[in-house]
């Protein structure tokens, strides 16, 4: 995949900066997009307007050559095996990767916040001068998304279409007896669910394993993952954020299912969270900042009477997150839907996901996954909406 | 589970240190162990001999409090909003970590070497005393494992044997067509034996997406996953290592499979990697070091003429990685069984995992996972060794 680091090229210019250094595993997104590379362990990879080298173990050389974004060498090249038998660990690293910046022209460079301080303050002591990136000039590339990135997402929101059935088919096969749901004989639990979640995600080549299956009292901590059997009548949150196992972007969606009747509080929480969602995706555009399409949201919940962390920041209830993130190697990356949102882009790729909570009724939370385009945005969840099974 | 921090307690007195402090999200070890919680986001702890402190945003104050080890202040406690409405972001955040820091008696802390540089240079700034951990001390604590943990891994090990099973069970009903493994009318290729690996770790609660089902010249390589159709005749390398979902300990294994007959080569090193294998585990012993375990390895290899990485540190074929690790939390952690390997303790829990490789003939390895006990060692791993299906 080919990126646009232009501008990269330009803050390294304006800082006056040889390169762009990381040192961490692939799992760390700005690794993986700049190396191209995905290993267990870490490795330092160093990025400039004229090259991108890695430096890998003599594990992991063959593999890096073949599939990394650039050159890499090896750590026995740098005599990385005397250096360990001389020094301490540390200091070896630093000797390691002071060297191989220095045979790539390479004097200062700039780290990402999330740089490892063991390793930062090594290459200053190895007279490397070292600033922090922390106005996160990666993270904003990143978050404009290249066509071949929005593939990579779109695939991902059909396999998270596809678990989502899965969930709505076993809910929709349960019964109920004495208020709790069961299934096949046993009570249907939250680990069930999301079990079979994950297993039609395995299916579809995604990988979860932080699914929210998040039932009545649950369903009021947005980041409860939910457990135990389900009950009938109480709300059910599903969130469920899928990684495809071999590029690495998310997709990320929320269904509430009541099985049975819902409250009449649930229903009007539902009917205001479909309303909420509809003006956030109303205020969705180039041009228009995360901020604005955050007011849109808690308007439509204030205007209601419900509380908002806008109105009062230390509610517990009511709409007490932010609207949405951006999302793609990471499941939460920039840019962010919240009052500090800045301005959209074509190519930001943006969940929508407003939501109500309150530990006396539970929750609801509806969310959509959107790329903003030149002129609007294109939705690209294709999922009914339906609250009681 | 209580863990046990005498050892953190005297290396912060021989500092002269207050606390360690860790900023990190619940996938972080060092954080997960520390704090006792588990969240995707960021967050900051801060241990002293008097207590464990969190940082939580609003959000996840309330599972916090119910969950980790210690007493949890939330962010708008130390009115983060005023503060990010004032300053930048880092040093927002800088000035809310010393002001939580402050409360807590907190002047000076140790952090480990992953600690992320923007988060310790704006402590620094805001006059906190900053010493990197290089010594890994929360990393040696880790490494002794109460009793609790063994059985967490010993329950992880049952999953794992579970899906070696599934695997070895659909090797077992593939058929052959030219020289290719075909299962249900197509060829059975590395990516649907990992499937149904990992579809059976999740029905034990386990999970895993790096599952290593690699074949012929694909196995040569120890770090690759394995893709495409499995080929008859060749050795297929299965590296299984699932974390438990809910305690977030791993166990890990490998078993080495030929569909049909083995060649006369890939039997030799089958016969000599158990032979390995063997000489490892009566080295392993309390009061032994990790590199006299990787040596007893190396002699054997090296006897039968095999080059190792300690014969030729620029070898590319023979035994060309470490004979094993530690394992619980991370999947490769504290103590290691290689040439740096320090004295064991009664506690450790390792892998011993000689192997050969070689792109003309391809690789084998084979894999179990001990505990070191006071008198030797415990396998936890039951199951066969069954070179030819």
């Amino acid at each position: 995949m080919d990126i646009d680091t232009s501008a990269l090229d330009a803050y390294l210019d304006e800082q006056g900066l040889d390169g762009y250094a990381v040192y961490a595993a692939g799992d760390d997104s700005t690794q993986r997009y700049l190396s191209g590379f995905d290993a267990p362990d870490p490795f330092f990879t160093v990025y400039t307007p004229e090259e991108t080298a890695l430096l890998a173990s003599g594990l992991e050389y063959g593999r890096a050559s073949k599939e990394a974004r650039g050159v890499v060498d090896r750590t026995s090249d740098y005599d990385y095996q005397s250096l360990r038998e001389e020094y301490e660990p540390g200091t070896a690293r630093a000797k390691l990767q002071a060297a191989f910046l220095d045979a790539h022209g390479v004097d200062s460079v700039a780290v990402p916040e999330s740089f490892p301080v063991g390793a930062a303050d090594g290459l200053r002591e190895e007279g490397i001068a070292l600033a922090v990136d922390s106005a996160g000039v990666v993270d904003d590339i990143r978050a404009v998304k290249t066509d071949e990135e929005i593939e990579y997402v779109r695939d991902a929101t059909l396999a998270n279409e596809a678990s989502m059935q899965a969930c709505e088919d076993l809910l929709d096969a349960a019964s109920v007896e004495n208020g709790v749901l069961y299934y096949e004989g046993e009570p249907l639990t939250s680990e069930r669910v999301a079990t079979e979640i994950e297993v039609t995600l395995l299916q579809h080549g995604c990988a979860l394993d932080e699914t929210i299956v998040a039932c009545g009292v649950d369903a009021a901590d947005p980041h409860d993952r939910g457990s135990g059997p389900l009950e009938a009548g109480q709300p059910i949150i599903v969130d469920i954020f899928p990684r495809d196992k071999e590029n690495g972007y998310h997709s990320d969606m929320t269904r509430t299912f009541v099985k049975g009747e819902a409250s009449d509080t649930i229903s009007e929480w539902y009917a205001l969270t479909q309303e909420a969602k509809e003006a956030a995706f109303d205020a969705l555009a180039p041009g228009a900042t995360g901020a604005e399409v955050h007011a849109a949201v808690c308007e439509v919940y204030e205007n209601a009477g419900y509380p908002t962390l806008r109105a009062d920041p230390a509610t517990e209830t009511g709409f007490i997150h932010s609207t949405g993130h951006g999302i793609g190697l990471d499941v939460h990356e920039a840019p962010s839907l919240s009052p500090r949102g800045d301005e959209l882009k074509p190519g930001h790729v943006v969940t929508i996901e407003p939501g109500l909570y309150d530990p006396a009724h539970g929750g609801v939370r509806i969310e959509d996954i959107a790329v903003v385009t030149e002129d609007g945005y294109e939705n690209f969840t294709d999922y009914p909406e339906r609250l009681e099974l």
